[in-house]
Parts: C-alpha cells; structure tokens; sequence
C-alpha cells in the first residue's frame, strides 16, 4: 500500500486540526456598541485563549515536522502502520478539545494535566509507529541504524519533555504550562536528520 | 476522468468530518474558578462523548482504508461512478451528526438505530460501487476475479456486522453499542487483499 | 503557473465546504432522558435540515464535478484566472451559510430567493471562467471547439434551471425547493464531454 | 525536505481558514415563522458580516496567491524556513478570528486595528521567509535576482498598504475598513513575475 494516501489524510487532519483551533478563541461577548476601552479589556481577559492557540499550534507543528520527516523514510505501509496512523492521528484530532479544556481553565490542575497526557500519549505513538516501521522493513534503504536511532532519540526526547511538564504541572500549574510552550522551541534545533535529508537530496539531484 | 481529484476530495471530506467529530466534544460548563474534583467529574459525566469520538474516528478509520483499498485498483472513472462517490462522502460527512446524536442521547434506541442505520447504508455504498466499477471495467488488469470477490466480502462482512449490532442494539442499546466500537477491530486482522497488494508492489518495484 | 495548486485549494474548500454544512444540523434540543418517542419527533421537525443539508451536499457535488471537467483541459493559468477561482471558490465557500438560511426558514421566498440567486451567481462565475480560459488559451490542444461549447451549453443549462427555479420559487417556495433538488439530477445523464474524455484517456493508454 | 507536503499543509490551512469565515456569518435570531420582510430585515443588519467574510476572502485569496508564486521558485526547505511556515500560516489561521472580532465590532477601533496589526504581521512574515529563502539557497537557479527582487517588492508593496490602512483606521475606521478591501485588488494587475513565470513555463514545455 503507498504512503501517498496516508500522508494526505495526515495532512488534512493535521491542517483542521490546527485551524480548529481558533474556533476556541472567542470573541468577547460585548454588545456591539461597545467602547474601544471595553474591547480591549475583553481581549486582555481572553489571553489565555490566545495563549492556548498559539502554544498548541506551535505543538501540532512540531508533530507534523516529525510525521513529516518520518515519511520521508517510508516506503512502504501495512495494516498495522495504517491503523498506528488512524490512533496518531485520533491523538492529533483530539487537541483542539484538549486546547479549549485548557483556554477555558488555565490554572485548574486537571486542565494542564489532561493537556499534557494528550501530549505524552501522541509522542509515544509517533514513535512507536517509527519503531514498528524500522522493525518491520517499511523503511527505504537510505533509513540507516544510525538515522533510525536519532530520530527515534529525537521523538521520545520532547516526549521526556513533557513527561517532565506534566509532572511539574501538579505541583505548579504556571511553570508546568510555561515548560509545554518552550519545549517546541528545542526543536527549532538543527538535527542529524536534517543534515542527512540534505545530503540525500543533494546525492540525488548531483551525481 | 482521473481518479486522482475524487481521492484528494474524499481525504478532505473524510479528513473534515474525522476532526470535526471533536466539536461535539465540549468543555463541561463550569465556572473558570472550578475546582480540580469539580473539573475531573465534569469531564467524567463527559464520558459518552469522549466514547462516541473515539467509535467514529475509528469507523471512519476503517471505511477510509476500504476506500483507499478501492482505489488502489480503479484506473478510470465514469460519471455514474463519481455520484456514488458523492453519495458515499455524503455519508461520511453526515457521521459527525450521527456522532453528535449518539454522544448526546447515548441509551436511547432512537439515536443508536441512527448510527447504525447510517453505518449500514455507508456500507453498502461502498460495496455497490466496488460492484459497479468491477462490471464496468473501471478496475485495472491487476485486479483479478479473486480480489474482486475478496475485497466485495470484506466489505460486506463489516456491514452485515453492523446489522447484527443494530438489530441487538433494539434490545438491548449497551450490548448494541459495544458492538459498533468492536467491529472496527475486525478489520485490522490482516486480509487476502494485503498480500496481493504487497506482492504486486514488490513485483513492480522489483524485476 | 501550474494548475495543480489551484485544483488542491478548490478540492480543499470543496471538502470543507460539503462537510461543513453538516455542523447546521442540530440534535434536538431535549434532555439526556428524553424517551424514543420524543427523540424521533423531534428528528422527524428537524427535517429541513437534513434537506438542506443533502440538497446543497448533491449541488456542490455537481459544482465540484463541473470545475474538476474544466480543469481536464486547463494547461496554464493566469492572474485573472485565479481571481475568477477564487471569486468562484468564494460562492462555493458561501453555500454553508445559504444551507442554514434555507435549513431555517424553508418556507420563507427571502431564504430562497437567497439560496437561488447564490446558486446562479456561482454557475454564472464558473461559465464566466470557462469563457475567459477558451478565449485566452489557457486550454490544452485537446479541447476542440465543440468541446469547449458543449462544456460551456452544459454549465448554461443549469444555471438556467436555477434560474427558472428562483422565479417559480416566488410564486412558490415548495415548487421551487423541490426544483432546487432535482436539477442536480439532470447532471446524472452522460454527457458528450465524458465520451471525448473517455475517447482521449483510451489513445493517450493506448496507441 | 521537499517542499511538496508544506504546500499540502499550507493549501489545507488556507482552504479551511477561508471556509471557516463563513461560520461568524450567523442566521439572523428570527423565530422560523418570520415573514419575508423581518428576514429581509435581518439580513440587512448582517452587512458587516457579510463584508468580514468576502473582505477576509479575497485578502487570505491574495496571500495564498502569494505563498504560491513563492513555491513555484522553491526547491529545498530547511528547519528554520518550515518554522517560519508554521508561524506564517498561524497568522493565516488566527484570521478568522479577526473577521469574526470585526464583524462583531465594526466601527470600533481596537477591531480595525487587530485586524490590520494581524494583516501586517502576516504580511511581513511571507517578506520574511522570501528574503531567509532567497539568502539561504533555498531557491532553484531561476529565480534571478532580479525575481528575488521583484518578488519582495510586491509582497512589501502591500504591506505598506495595510500600515498606511492602519494609521488611517486609527483617525476614522470607516476609510480604514475601505482600504482594508482594496488593497487586494491592487493585486489583479499583471505582474513581472507573471511574466516570468509565464516564459518559464513556455521555454519548459518548448524547445
């Protein structure tokens, strides 16, 4: 079965799901002859909408870097890989709930820990579909040991992140939350994977 | 006509009401100030909607893979074609309401014999037009006598269990709806049409 | 510029379109407790929704398969074109707002007249970028004259239904909905565009 | 990385914020008997809604216009330039809440001005990624400097448009709102990169 199919329903679920979001991001409810002054006191009152909007985007987009990347390696699917993706991809339609849990209580224990399972539960994922596929020859030649370590090492490293997050998040709900937002920031990190994804193409395009 | 765009439409249409099956999810309405216990018996009077999102993104799980698997045979289309398609997506877009009624009403017969009205008419939409593209030549040469028969039964062996399911949910709504989350595991035993798929990609890839 | 980008933004608002107008079906608003009986009365009153919602699914239907036609011969675009798109994608993406009118006050000319004159703008818009396409050589070689009129005539003649429908939809709401309906049906004959597809897709595989 | 999925990440996100406009354009709050003139009625007090929407429509049609003339140049990606993606098309997705927030509040100047601080950040970041590509050999060999130049100057062009759409909004949010709507169709003109895009294709596909 191709990986073409796949990855489009990847990526439509991964595109709703991060424009979902927004519909959890409400306007304040003023009437509309309401005073410049009041809106923006509405807004300001809304911020932790806006900070759940942007946090969670910025999370998706991480997952579909490392969905992304992974498939660059694949080859080839099977049922079970295709039915790995369907609980991936439940994991991933099931933010904006989660989001919105959070938007609308910031600083409730219950909220940021749902937040963070939600988070642990589709890295783990993501990378036991990754180990399946390596165990499993659903990986073309060029997937090395070397580079299925790395990204292997790469995936449960945030996932370590926000098994930390969620831990601090009981005694702390604020730093907890602070620590979600700034784990998509390591991966701005340039990887090995890039570098030998680089060199591939490179080996491809020349000689 | 290309079967390229009546894919792209359906991975849009399934991946749109996959993700939208989440909006019937909502956040238990409670005061911002809700305390952790509040929140935690919130979310656990919840339960039928979390239930009802996870049987639906799975069932829609699986009609994608029949879908997908469909297609990894059809080399054309002709009109007729394309309006069972449409009536098929038709169905897949209306599962989010279907969802929506169940989670809310979850022990009513009414709501369940919806649902799995709606599941067996999907289903046999999606026989009858593997049918009609097998007698209209709309598959190509690789799908032999034997796959036809192959994939047309295991089509309709999910959809005769929806039938059971459905008839036993009168009885009994409880045992009904069990059934329903079951069926989809059904389908990740491996199938006839995976080896023959695997076997014609390795043919192809191969000498 | 390439076609194919455009054909992704169409199927994508296409889709969203489509499974959007589901969200405008409500659950009826009765408690958790309500008995079989009340449910089914209460789905049996929400009827115009589920019109609205399977008459405007079977219109973008044929909006959809009618752009899908036109971009089988569609080489090049153009900035004008594109404009044209997404004027055309615009009306597209108006339709679920249409639907909830209509789903509303089905039996009120305003709602209608509205879903009528939306339906004829929109044929209008994909007539108009027909026209521009064939006299501004953004076809290929194979779309001969008469195709290009038979594409065209076909486009007309169901605008012209529309047409007709929202003056008859003046005098009477019903007579006028029920139009509405069928004219999609129309579209279910086999048209001389297929067999010049189905002509060229066999001496493009073939000889 | 090859640049295909980003495009189908980014067509999936413009398709949906863009259909997702049309949710803030609600049914007026009429009881289903309304006569033709009270619907009528509340119709007409939905303008600003009705604006938000095709307003906002053409606006996200000029910016994925945009994103699009760009990747016709793009060969390779890299990690920064997908981040810079990713936040581009959270801008994308946050526009739907701004339509809705000046729908709601039309002639209110902080709704102007989150809108047109919205715009110019968008805006900035597309210049942004376009100058990190073009500095960063992310672009294949034909996109001269020339290109590279004209490109920005276009993009920056606009931007300007929404500053200057901004101050203005600030001293009479009516004016504002109406350059707001313009300024996309300063985009209709036929530019230089048109042309070039056009030759390309030409010598591509000729000798």
């Amino acid at each position: 079965m191709e990986s073409r199919r796949v990855e489009a329903l990847a990526d439509g679920i991964f595109a709703i799901s991060m424009t979902l979001l927004v519909l959890e991001v409400h306007v304040p409810a003023l009437p509309a002859t309401a005073t410049a002054g009041q809106l923006v006191t509405g807004l300001l009152q809304t911020w932790p909408k806006f900070a759940a909007y942007a946090g969670s985007f910025l999370i998706l987009g991480v997952l579909w870097i490392g969905h992304h990347n992974q498939f660059q390696y694949i080859r080839r699917t099977n049922r079970p890989f295709l039915w790995m993706n369907i609980f991936f991809l439940m994991c991933v339609g099931f933010m904006p709930f989660c989001t919105a849990l959070l938007g609308s209580f910031i600083w409730n224990r219950v909220a940021t820990a749902v937040y963070g399972v939600s988070l642990l539960v589709t890295g783990l994922t993501l990378y036991g579909q990754w180990r399946y596929a390596a165990g499993h020859g659903l990986l073309g030649d060029d997937a090395t040991p070397e580079i299925v370590r790395a990204t292997g090492r790469r995936i449960l490293l945030g996932t370590q992140g926000y098994l930390v997050a969620l831990a601090i998040s009981f005694l702390s709900p604020p730093i907890g939350l602070a620590l979600y937002t700034l784990i998509p920031f390591f991966y701005l990190r340039r990887s090995r994977i890039d570098e030998h994804l680089v060199a591939r193409g490179a080996q491809r395009s020349g000689g």
